[in-house]
Protein backbone atom coordinates (compact mmCIF):
# COMPACT_ATOMS: atom_id res chain seq x y z
CA UNK A 1 0.00 0.00 0.00
CA UNK A 2 1.57 3.26 -1.14
CA UNK A 3 0.41 6.81 -0.14
CA UNK A 4 -0.75 7.11 -3.85
CA UNK A 5 -3.38 4.35 -3.08
CA UNK A 6 -4.62 5.81 0.22
CA UNK A 7 -5.02 9.44 -1.41
CA UNK A 8 -8.65 10.66 -2.39
CA UNK A 9 -9.67 13.80 -3.47
CA UNK A 10 -9.44 16.61 -0.89
CA UNK A 11 -10.84 20.61 -1.08
CA UNK A 12 -8.25 23.16 -0.82
CA UNK A 13 -8.15 26.75 0.34
CA UNK A 14 -5.86 29.76 -1.25
CA UNK A 15 -3.94 32.39 0.18
CA UNK A 16 -6.64 35.26 -0.56
CA UNK A 17 -9.30 33.36 0.53
CA UNK A 18 -11.06 34.95 3.86
CA UNK A 19 -9.76 33.16 6.52
CA UNK A 20 -13.66 33.03 7.84
CA UNK A 21 -14.24 31.05 5.06
CA UNK A 22 -11.54 28.48 5.81
CA UNK A 23 -13.10 28.08 9.10
CA UNK A 24 -16.76 27.37 7.47
CA UNK A 25 -14.96 24.52 5.08
CA UNK A 26 -13.60 23.14 7.96
CA UNK A 27 -16.92 23.47 9.61
CA UNK A 28 -19.17 22.26 7.60
CA UNK A 29 -17.10 19.64 6.05
CA UNK A 30 -15.64 18.14 9.35
CA UNK A 31 -12.31 17.92 7.59
CA UNK A 32 -9.36 16.76 10.02
CA UNK A 33 -7.50 20.06 8.53
CA UNK A 34 -7.12 22.45 5.52
CA UNK A 35 -4.40 22.44 2.65
CA UNK A 36 -3.85 26.15 1.38
CA UNK A 37 -2.37 26.66 -1.80
CA UNK A 38 -0.15 29.25 -3.77
CA UNK A 39 -1.06 30.21 -6.74
CA UNK A 40 0.32 28.01 -8.44
CA UNK A 41 -2.08 25.48 -6.32
CA UNK A 42 1.02 24.07 -4.90
CA UNK A 43 0.57 23.54 -0.90
CA UNK A 44 1.91 26.29 0.84
CA UNK A 45 0.54 24.83 3.97
CA UNK A 46 -1.23 22.12 5.52
CA UNK A 47 -3.28 22.96 8.59
CA UNK A 48 -4.53 20.97 11.33
CA UNK A 49 -8.21 21.47 12.47
CA UNK A 50 -6.54 22.79 15.70
CA UNK A 51 -4.12 25.19 13.70
CA UNK A 52 -6.95 26.48 11.66
CA UNK A 53 -8.63 27.48 15.08
CA UNK A 54 -5.28 29.90 15.48
CA UNK A 55 -6.45 31.86 13.08
CA UNK A 56 -9.04 33.62 14.99
CA UNK A 57 -7.68 33.43 18.63
CA UNK A 58 -6.17 36.25 19.27
CA UNK A 59 -1.62 35.49 19.69
CA UNK A 60 -2.62 37.27 23.48
CA UNK A 61 -4.85 34.85 24.38
CA UNK A 62 -3.14 31.51 22.99
CA UNK A 63 -0.19 32.78 24.70
CA UNK A 64 -1.76 33.35 27.95
CA UNK A 65 -4.28 31.29 29.02
CA UNK A 66 -5.09 33.37 32.14
CA UNK A 67 -6.50 35.94 29.31
CA UNK A 68 -8.77 33.83 27.91
CA UNK A 69 -10.63 33.55 31.16
CA UNK A 70 -11.00 37.20 31.32
CA UNK A 71 -12.83 37.87 27.94
CA UNK A 72 -16.99 37.77 28.49
CA UNK A 73 -19.52 35.03 27.09
CA UNK A 74 -20.85 36.97 25.21
CA UNK A 75 -17.49 38.21 23.48
CA UNK A 76 -16.18 34.87 23.66
CA UNK A 77 -19.19 33.18 21.15
CA UNK A 78 -18.39 35.43 18.62
CA UNK A 79 -14.61 35.54 18.55
CA UNK A 80 -14.47 33.66 15.01
CA UNK A 81 -16.56 36.15 13.77
CA UNK A 82 -13.15 38.78 14.67
CA UNK A 83 -12.02 37.46 12.05
CA UNK A 84 -13.81 40.07 9.52
CA UNK A 85 -11.62 40.74 6.49
CA UNK A 86 -8.69 39.21 7.46
CA UNK A 87 -7.17 36.84 4.57
CA UNK A 88 -5.84 33.27 5.10
CA UNK A 89 -2.08 34.78 4.13
CA UNK A 90 -3.08 37.54 7.04
CA UNK A 91 -4.14 35.22 9.39
CA UNK A 92 -1.57 32.01 9.15
CA UNK A 93 0.47 30.95 12.40
CA UNK A 94 4.27 30.54 11.99
CA UNK A 95 4.58 27.98 9.57
CA UNK A 96 6.76 24.58 10.71
CA UNK A 97 10.13 23.54 9.55
CA UNK A 98 7.98 20.11 8.11
CA UNK A 99 5.40 20.89 5.59
CA UNK A 100 3.52 17.02 6.12
CA UNK A 101 3.67 16.60 2.10
CA UNK A 102 4.67 12.58 0.74
CA UNK A 103 5.29 11.26 -2.29
CA UNK A 104 2.82 8.94 -4.07
CA UNK A 105 5.08 6.50 -3.74
CA UNK A 106 5.61 6.19 -0.16
CA UNK A 107 4.47 4.05 2.37
CA UNK A 108 1.58 3.69 4.76
CA UNK A 109 4.35 3.36 7.68
CA UNK A 110 6.46 6.50 6.20
CA UNK A 111 2.85 8.76 5.76
CA UNK A 112 2.07 7.48 9.87
CA UNK A 113 5.60 8.45 10.98
CA UNK A 114 4.58 12.56 9.48
CA UNK A 115 1.76 12.50 10.71
CA UNK A 116 2.78 11.66 13.91
CA UNK A 117 5.68 13.78 13.79
CA UNK A 118 4.20 16.76 12.34
CA UNK A 119 0.65 16.06 14.65
CA UNK A 120 -1.10 16.83 11.36
CA UNK A 121 -4.37 14.30 10.62
CA UNK A 122 -3.90 14.85 7.51
CA UNK A 123 -0.64 14.93 4.68
CA UNK A 124 -0.97 16.09 0.76
CA UNK A 125 0.71 14.34 -1.78
CA UNK A 126 2.61 15.95 -3.73
CA UNK A 127 4.61 14.81 -7.27
CA UNK A 128 7.16 17.37 -8.81
CA UNK A 129 5.33 20.00 -7.08
CA UNK A 130 1.63 19.13 -8.06
CA UNK A 131 -0.73 18.65 -5.37
CA UNK A 132 -2.84 15.08 -6.29
CA UNK A 133 -4.61 14.61 -3.26
CA UNK A 134 -4.21 13.84 0.67
CA UNK A 135 -4.51 11.37 3.00
CA UNK A 136 -6.73 11.25 6.28
CA UNK A 137 -5.94 9.80 9.05
CA UNK A 138 -9.32 8.17 9.44
CA UNK A 139 -8.66 7.26 5.78
CA UNK A 140 -5.32 5.67 6.67
CA UNK A 141 -6.46 4.17 9.72
CA UNK A 142 -9.35 2.62 8.20
CA UNK A 143 -7.28 1.17 5.56
CA UNK A 144 -4.59 -0.13 7.87
CA UNK A 145 -6.94 -1.67 10.21
CA UNK A 146 -9.53 -2.98 7.75
CA UNK A 147 -12.05 -1.14 9.36
CA UNK B 1 -21.80 29.47 25.78
CA UNK B 2 -19.95 27.63 28.26
CA UNK B 3 -17.67 24.09 28.44
CA UNK B 4 -21.24 22.40 29.63
CA UNK B 5 -23.32 23.43 26.89
CA UNK B 6 -20.97 22.24 24.14
CA UNK B 7 -19.93 18.97 25.81
CA UNK B 8 -21.00 15.42 24.23
CA UNK B 9 -20.83 11.94 26.18
CA UNK B 10 -17.13 10.89 25.08
CA UNK B 11 -15.99 7.30 24.88
CA UNK B 12 -12.82 6.13 27.06
CA UNK B 13 -10.39 4.06 26.82
CA UNK B 14 -7.99 2.45 29.91
CA UNK B 15 -4.43 2.45 30.62
CA UNK B 16 -5.08 -1.31 30.82
CA UNK B 17 -7.01 -1.60 27.34
CA UNK B 18 -4.83 -3.14 24.81
CA UNK B 19 -3.51 -0.55 22.42
CA UNK B 20 -4.61 -1.99 19.63
CA UNK B 21 -8.33 -2.06 20.55
CA UNK B 22 -7.68 1.98 21.28
CA UNK B 23 -6.42 2.42 17.57
CA UNK B 24 -9.54 0.29 16.38
CA UNK B 25 -11.66 2.36 18.52
CA UNK B 26 -10.09 5.73 16.92
CA UNK B 27 -10.51 4.46 13.33
CA UNK B 28 -14.40 2.91 14.09
CA UNK B 29 -15.42 5.76 15.34
CA UNK B 30 -13.94 8.20 13.41
CA UNK B 31 -12.84 10.08 16.44
CA UNK B 32 -10.91 13.03 16.70
CA UNK B 33 -8.80 11.83 19.77
CA UNK B 34 -9.15 9.14 22.70
CA UNK B 35 -9.20 9.98 26.65
CA UNK B 36 -7.29 7.58 28.67
CA UNK B 37 -8.62 7.22 32.10
CA UNK B 38 -6.78 6.32 35.41
CA UNK B 39 -8.62 3.70 37.40
CA UNK B 40 -10.75 6.04 39.24
CA UNK B 41 -12.32 7.59 35.59
CA UNK B 42 -10.31 10.51 35.52
CA UNK B 43 -8.23 11.56 32.26
CA UNK B 44 -5.07 10.39 32.56
CA UNK B 45 -4.08 11.45 28.89
CA UNK B 46 -6.24 13.03 26.01
CA UNK B 47 -4.60 12.11 23.18
CA UNK B 48 -5.37 13.78 19.36
CA UNK B 49 -4.81 10.95 16.89
CA UNK B 50 -1.89 11.60 15.76
CA UNK B 51 -0.58 10.52 18.85
CA UNK B 52 -2.22 7.32 19.02
CA UNK B 53 -0.67 6.66 15.82
CA UNK B 54 2.52 7.31 18.23
CA UNK B 55 1.76 3.90 20.10
CA UNK B 56 2.29 2.01 16.64
CA UNK B 57 5.25 3.77 14.88
CA UNK B 58 8.89 2.35 16.55
CA UNK B 59 10.42 5.84 17.73
CA UNK B 60 13.35 5.07 15.82
CA UNK B 61 11.42 5.30 12.63
CA UNK B 62 9.48 8.84 14.80
CA UNK B 63 12.77 10.53 14.75
CA UNK B 64 14.51 9.92 11.71
CA UNK B 65 12.55 9.79 8.56
CA UNK B 66 15.01 7.88 6.65
CA UNK B 67 14.31 4.75 8.76
CA UNK B 68 10.69 4.76 7.70
CA UNK B 69 11.53 4.59 3.88
CA UNK B 70 14.00 1.78 3.92
CA UNK B 71 11.28 -0.21 5.84
CA UNK B 72 9.55 -2.47 2.74
CA UNK B 73 6.03 -2.03 1.69
CA UNK B 74 4.92 -5.70 3.26
CA UNK B 75 5.84 -5.02 6.13
CA UNK B 76 5.22 -1.26 6.67
CA UNK B 77 1.35 -2.06 5.54
CA UNK B 78 1.31 -4.36 9.10
CA UNK B 79 2.74 -1.88 11.52
CA UNK B 80 -0.23 -1.18 13.33
CA UNK B 81 -0.59 -5.59 14.25
CA UNK B 82 2.89 -5.38 15.57
CA UNK B 83 1.19 -3.36 18.76
CA UNK B 84 0.60 -7.31 19.79
CA UNK B 85 -0.44 -7.25 23.51
CA UNK B 86 1.06 -3.64 24.22
CA UNK B 87 -1.68 -2.07 26.35
CA UNK B 88 -2.51 1.40 26.07
CA UNK B 89 -0.37 2.76 29.17
CA UNK B 90 2.62 0.44 27.63
CA UNK B 91 2.67 2.66 24.55
CA UNK B 92 1.63 6.07 25.96
CA UNK B 93 4.28 8.64 24.21
CA UNK B 94 5.47 11.35 27.08
CA UNK B 95 3.09 13.35 29.02
CA UNK B 96 2.90 17.06 27.61
CA UNK B 97 3.37 19.54 30.41
CA UNK B 98 -0.93 20.44 29.70
CA UNK B 99 -3.77 18.38 29.73
CA UNK B 100 -6.60 19.33 27.64
CA UNK B 101 -8.67 19.49 30.04
CA UNK B 102 -11.58 22.32 30.86
CA UNK B 103 -13.92 23.45 33.66
CA UNK B 104 -18.25 22.97 32.67
CA UNK B 105 -18.11 26.82 33.35
CA UNK B 106 -15.20 27.79 30.47
CA UNK B 107 -15.85 29.90 27.58
CA UNK B 108 -15.56 28.61 23.92
CA UNK B 109 -13.11 31.01 24.08
CA UNK B 110 -11.29 28.99 26.82
CA UNK B 111 -11.88 25.88 24.95
CA UNK B 112 -10.53 26.95 21.71
CA UNK B 113 -7.08 28.75 22.85
CA UNK B 114 -6.71 25.41 24.70
CA UNK B 115 -6.75 23.30 21.77
CA UNK B 116 -4.99 25.28 19.60
CA UNK B 117 -2.15 25.71 22.42
CA UNK B 118 -1.93 21.93 22.53
CA UNK B 119 -2.79 20.94 19.10
CA UNK B 120 -5.45 18.90 20.59
CA UNK B 121 -9.26 18.70 18.70
CA UNK B 122 -10.51 17.45 21.97
CA UNK B 123 -10.89 18.29 25.23
CA UNK B 124 -12.18 16.97 28.48
CA UNK B 125 -14.70 18.30 30.85
CA UNK B 126 -14.13 17.84 33.94
CA UNK B 127 -15.41 18.80 37.60
CA UNK B 128 -13.59 17.93 40.53
CA UNK B 129 -12.21 15.12 38.97
CA UNK B 130 -14.86 13.53 37.18
CA UNK B 131 -14.83 13.04 33.51
CA UNK B 132 -18.48 15.16 32.44
CA UNK B 133 -17.84 14.92 28.50
CA UNK B 134 -15.93 15.89 25.94
CA UNK B 135 -15.84 18.73 23.20
CA UNK B 136 -14.62 17.69 19.96
CA UNK B 137 -13.05 20.52 17.93
CA UNK B 138 -16.31 19.90 14.75
CA UNK B 139 -18.51 20.48 17.77
CA UNK B 140 -17.37 23.04 18.96
CA UNK B 141 -17.06 24.80 15.27
CA UNK B 142 -20.37 23.65 14.44
CA UNK B 143 -21.71 25.66 17.17
CA UNK B 144 -19.43 28.61 16.69
CA UNK B 145 -20.17 29.18 13.18
CA UNK B 146 -23.57 27.91 13.63
CA UNK B 147 -23.12 25.42 10.73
Amino acid sequence: MRARDLMVDYPTVALTDPAIDAARLLARSNLPGLIVVDDRGAPFAVLPGTQVLRLAVPVYIQDDPNLAAVIDEAAADVFLTELGERTVRDSLPPQPHELPVVDPDDTVLEVAALMARTRTPLVAVVDHGALLGAITLDRLLDRVLGA
